[in-house]
């Protein structure tokens, strides 16, 4: 089944745009939970049991693993999620670049080893740094393209000499909506914080799957969010994700169920929002 | 020690620009070697062991332990330059690009997990994703700025519409070499296929460390790399990497003395470009 398949079913079966983001901070985890590699899994699982339910994708981020060295217990956890919740797409967030035998590898890491759904890439080094996972074709593939963090503006934002003069992360969505996008497996990842910017890149690029952190902890308006991603019933995806908000809503031997209430409001909220249908 | 100036006895003892790669591949080990997790521990720490003593830094790939599950033997690779190469630094190329906390696990993944002394990074999402690792002032960093793979046009070196219209490629440069570069620990990525464009990096940043892919395998011209990395003998360094032309220089049981050949070939045509001191 390919990604985008995947993607909308589970968002129709679960009525939800949410993602939970998985970055487990060992620092974080509720009092008595264990703070090594086995606590990270044990930890995950609990979230991704309570929250099953109310998600269109859980995203795990890799780098909490690495810095732990607990690749093992990544690959448990996604091979969990899709044992019990077979529906859900998993995305790994990686934000890979690289070209090449290179990137042949980083997909090889995703996809074989982790069975990641979709994963997530810089695009700063051209199309020859996504063709190699196009070779992969039910998977899906969200292109950093306007990130929300201050920094964002340093490069994303800087405006190009061309007809029209677009900003860079335009000329990117432009080109992963049309040229780059050879078997529709593209999506972009676009900051929540700003709305407007969110309406320019679902314009130039209608039919792709928008990838939207920056809701919850790092306080993207949600409604803003999906009146700008969905304008309308037959707009392409949007996936708006959920990291902190959910996975830290409580910090004691409830935290399962303040996680599942946190992932609850953040749904209907967005679906609040949604055009009706 | 700083990684610059590990950087710069190492090219001062081992009288070396070049960088070797590594970036094993089990497909084209040799014949007879092991071609799992094992085996690539071997041919690189084998790789190592021939050209320790003809190089001025090691570049380990990442993907290519990460697709195969051998974390554990990069682990164990960096652990093995550092014992019988202390005076040469270790470059981890990996292209990390995140922010905020997710910046702050690969920085410990890198630095504390792998113990490398520099890194290679993705600078898409702007300074914030560089900022978290500054906080290990002796490490180095790599950012990426103009690549030489086709695709490398597609964003780098679009034209910017501010004073003196420079490439997003130039912008980046100065920005590296200016308010970017707080304790004096950036340099850039650059490819050796267009030498006028290294020109134009150095004549921008003129004292930061370039890294530069794309000489041997990939056809860049040797000497052109160096008059334009390197103007001057006060110019900031230059690392000149080769990864398949000196792995895979040979394919029987020769191979590390081919290697060796191959390694102590490119250093010596490196040197023969060096302005005289």
């Amino acid at each position: 089944m390919r990604f985008i398949d995947q993607l909308r079913a589970a968002q129709a079966q679960n009525q939800s745009l949410l993602c939970v983001g998985l970055d487990p901070l060992p620092s974080r985890f509720p009092a008595g939970a264990a703070r090594d590699s086995e606590g990270t899994f044990a930890f995950c699982r609990t979230i991704v049991e309570a929250t099953a339910d109310l998600v269109c994708a859980f995203k795990p981020q890799i780098a909490y693993f690495a810095a732990q060295r607990a690749e093992g217990q990544l690959e448990r956890l996604i091979a969990h999620i899709h044992a019990v919740a077979p529906q859900v797409p998993v995305i790994l967030d990686a934000k890979r670049g690289d070209i090449g035998s290179t990137a042949e590898q980083y997909a090889r890491e995703a996809f074989d080893r982790y069975g990641a759904d979709a994963l997530t890439l810089s695009p700063f080094m051209g199309f020859d740094s996504i063709e190699p996972y196009l070779k992969y074709p039910d998977k899906g593939l969200f292109l950093l393209c306007r990130t929300s963090n201050p920094g964002g503006d340093d490069l994303q934002n800087q405006r190009l000499v061309v007809a029209g003069q677009p900003r860079l992360y335009e000329h990117l969505a432009e080109l992963a909506a049309t040229t780059w996008n050879r078997n529709d497996q593209l999506g972009l990842v676009v900051g929540a914080t700003y709305p407007q910017e969110i309406a320019r890149v679902r314009a130039l690029a209608p039919q792709l799957p928008l990838l939207i952190p920056g809701v919850g902890a790092q306080g993207g308006d949600a409604e803003a969010t999906v009146r700008a991603g969905c304008p309308h019933k037959d707009s392409g995806a949007i996936v708006v994700n959920s990291s902190r908000a959910v996975l830290y809503a409580g910090s004691g031997a409830d935290f399962a169920a303040a996680a599942r209430a946190a992932a609850q409001a953040t749904r209907d909220r967005l679906n609040a929002a949604r055009a009706p249908v």
